[in-house]
């Protein structure tokens, strides 16, 4: 059992045992789909907890800047993707990790590649951002003319080796439910199809790289893909329950809350855990208005699973307000830990910015 | 002008100049209306900006946490006041900073008086927190029975001096126009008198401590009012623009954020400067749609002063995703920095970690 009684401010409770069978799930699927499984570590950015990932065969990583991977790098990581448009303006880091690890950069302009080239005096590998329908950023499949210029400049390349090309389904987390992840799943593949299609002759080893939590969570079959990169399943949260992703009992991290006070006519809790805390990301409510975390009490061995009928309901700067239902109304007293299991971890993770297992060890991050 | 070239990942710009003159501003107000300044320090928490707050004469602060109060009471300022609920969990280090300087604390609940007075063996102030109609926390003027609780428990304190009552009258967030804004300052003076009164034979000295941002910068007048604490005025944001509490030119701060993609078709820019960097705190945009910052270039002395025709209109944990106005777009290339003015200056500040002045020096924070 947590040693709750050594917890004064809002921390991360990690449940060690259930981060570390997320983690066997996935990387037993990538094997079963004869995948790579390069997760993504922006979600936890631990060493420690990157080194579970190292005891189920990863060798490969994918994060999103370019200090998550010197982090990395700097524990033992050699083979790194950051999976985000280069920043130009980062030019002379990325030339200083290119020179001890390998590292593969992702490119959405083909005037990156030139700039790359231009700048660096070590090696590098290049991703080519595919916009599968998300339309975050990325080319777009149909999009002839970018692809014939990024053939142009890589042709010529010598410091920019093409590896393949990458996406995000990110409009998976606008599904509800395994049809509709699946539905989106097979629409990037598709498009991914399509942009290789460009490419494939003469490039017959481009890899394909796709990764978002939900896809990679709820589809059985990922063809004409070379590697998986998900990164929020670690931990799961609230809106990958939402979306369909997982399960309530998989979710492996709460925020450990004190209770500060209670105003019993609204059944509302005050907490010491605010959006400098929890983060302002919210799911919609059964009322239509945001909900920032579902609340639960402490059982013997951990927190209890929520049931969604105690919501953080607002979030000030220090202030979390939970309305609280009948039920559950006298579990919580002004000095006690609520468990508040968030709306996307990978933010509230990023806000409180170190773990506390259930068995009280503290797992450090960036 | 800044060093921007130096800038290689998302960070907080200052305007010193702008920061100085909202803190006189507002110390010449109080002084004016007659009322004690107590500014709030949890949205710049940072001892060097506190020393600016010095120079005009202030010596009492308040803060939202105890290690804020710590992190202060460490650069010199001894008379602080806590204004979040006493979080019971923290009693030795209440304890550890009551013996250093003169601490105030705030109790919502009677019982908190009690716990305290159990505990600790060094004097504390305390106010009690009136709900002046935001219902977050706080006693109702009318609730008469714990009022006469309050002056039991406070009747036979020892370690405990009732200083006053204070509130925060948070929904002065939703006020638009200084007429609005004026409104719910009245209501909460009118809800103060009233708890006031309660009180006022017992505790002749009792204190009366308010302090919202916008009502602090547009209201002209306090009455029976002792001291005010607004914060959000030392930089100002979109958030207080759109209220009305502050010009555009008086908002401080921006976060300068590398520009990584470029999307003509959808005039839209890809930042890197996403949630963990801005946070998802918005304001509704002219279609509904949250915004999450305006966007603007930068000039030969700064950055240009925004119009809310580039707009932050997504948020992932890195990207930021901004639509861009016709007449601008060619204002911003793949590597150029843009200016992002935040939604709320307190989230962006508390996720950016350190503040850069416009001629380069870095300015430490909590």
């Amino acid at each position: 059992m947590v040693k709750l009684d050594r917890i004064q401010r809002p921390e991360l409770i990690l449940d060690e045992a259930k981060v570390r069978r997320n983690i066997e799930a996935m990387a037993q699927k990538a094997e079963k789909c004869g995948v790579r499984f390069r997760p993504h570590f922006k979600t936890h950015q631990s060493r420690e907890i990157g080194r579970w990932f190292r005891e189920v065969g990863v060798t490969a990583i994918t994060v999103s800047s370019l200090t998550m991977a010197r982090y990395f790098a700097d524990d033992g990581w050699d083979d790194v993707t950051v999976a985000f448009p280069v920043n130009l303006r980062e030019m002379a880091a990325i030339d200083d990790l290119a020179s001890r690890i390998r590292l593969h950069l992702l490119a959405v302009h083909p005037e990156t590649v030139e700039a790359l080239e231009r700048d660096l005096r070590h090696p590098v590998g290049l991703f080519i951002k595919v916009d599968c329908g998300y339309h975050r950023t990325g080319v777009l499949p149909e999009d002839t003319a970018t692809w014939e210029r990024f053939v142009e400049v890589l042709q010529g390349s010598r410091q920019v080796a093409f590896r393949g090309i990458l996406t995000h389904a990110g409009h998976s987390y606008k599904a509800r439910g395994a049809d509709e992840i699946v539905a989106v799943h097979r629409q990037a593949l598709k498009a991914m199809a399509r942009a290789k299609e460009v490419l494939a002759s003469l490039y017959p080893d481009l890899q394909v790289s796709v990764g978002d939590t939900p896809s990679c969570s709820v589809a059985e079959d990922f063809p004409g893909v070379d590697e998986i990169r998900p990164g929020a399943f670690v931990f799961y949260d609230l809106m990958q329950h939402r979306i369909g992703a997982c399960a309530m009992e998989d979710v492996a991290m709460v925020a450990a809350c004190p209770v500060v006070a209670r105003h019993p006519q609204r059944r509302e809790l005050v907490l010491y855990g605010g959006a400098v805390h929890l983060s302002k990301d919210g799911v919609e409510g059964p009322d239509g208005a945001p909900v920032y975390g579902w609340v639960s009490a402490w059982g013997e061995d951990g927190w209890e699973l929520p049931t969604g009928c105690c919501r953080v309901i607002a979030l000030s700067q220090e202030h979390g307000i939970v309305r609280v239902c009948p039920e559950h109304w006298d579990r919580f007293r002004v000095g006690d830990l609520a468990a508040v299991t968030p709306v996307h971890c990978c933010l509230t993770a990023n806000l409180l910015g170190a773990y506390r297992t259930l068995d009280g060890r503290v797992i450090t991050r960036l």
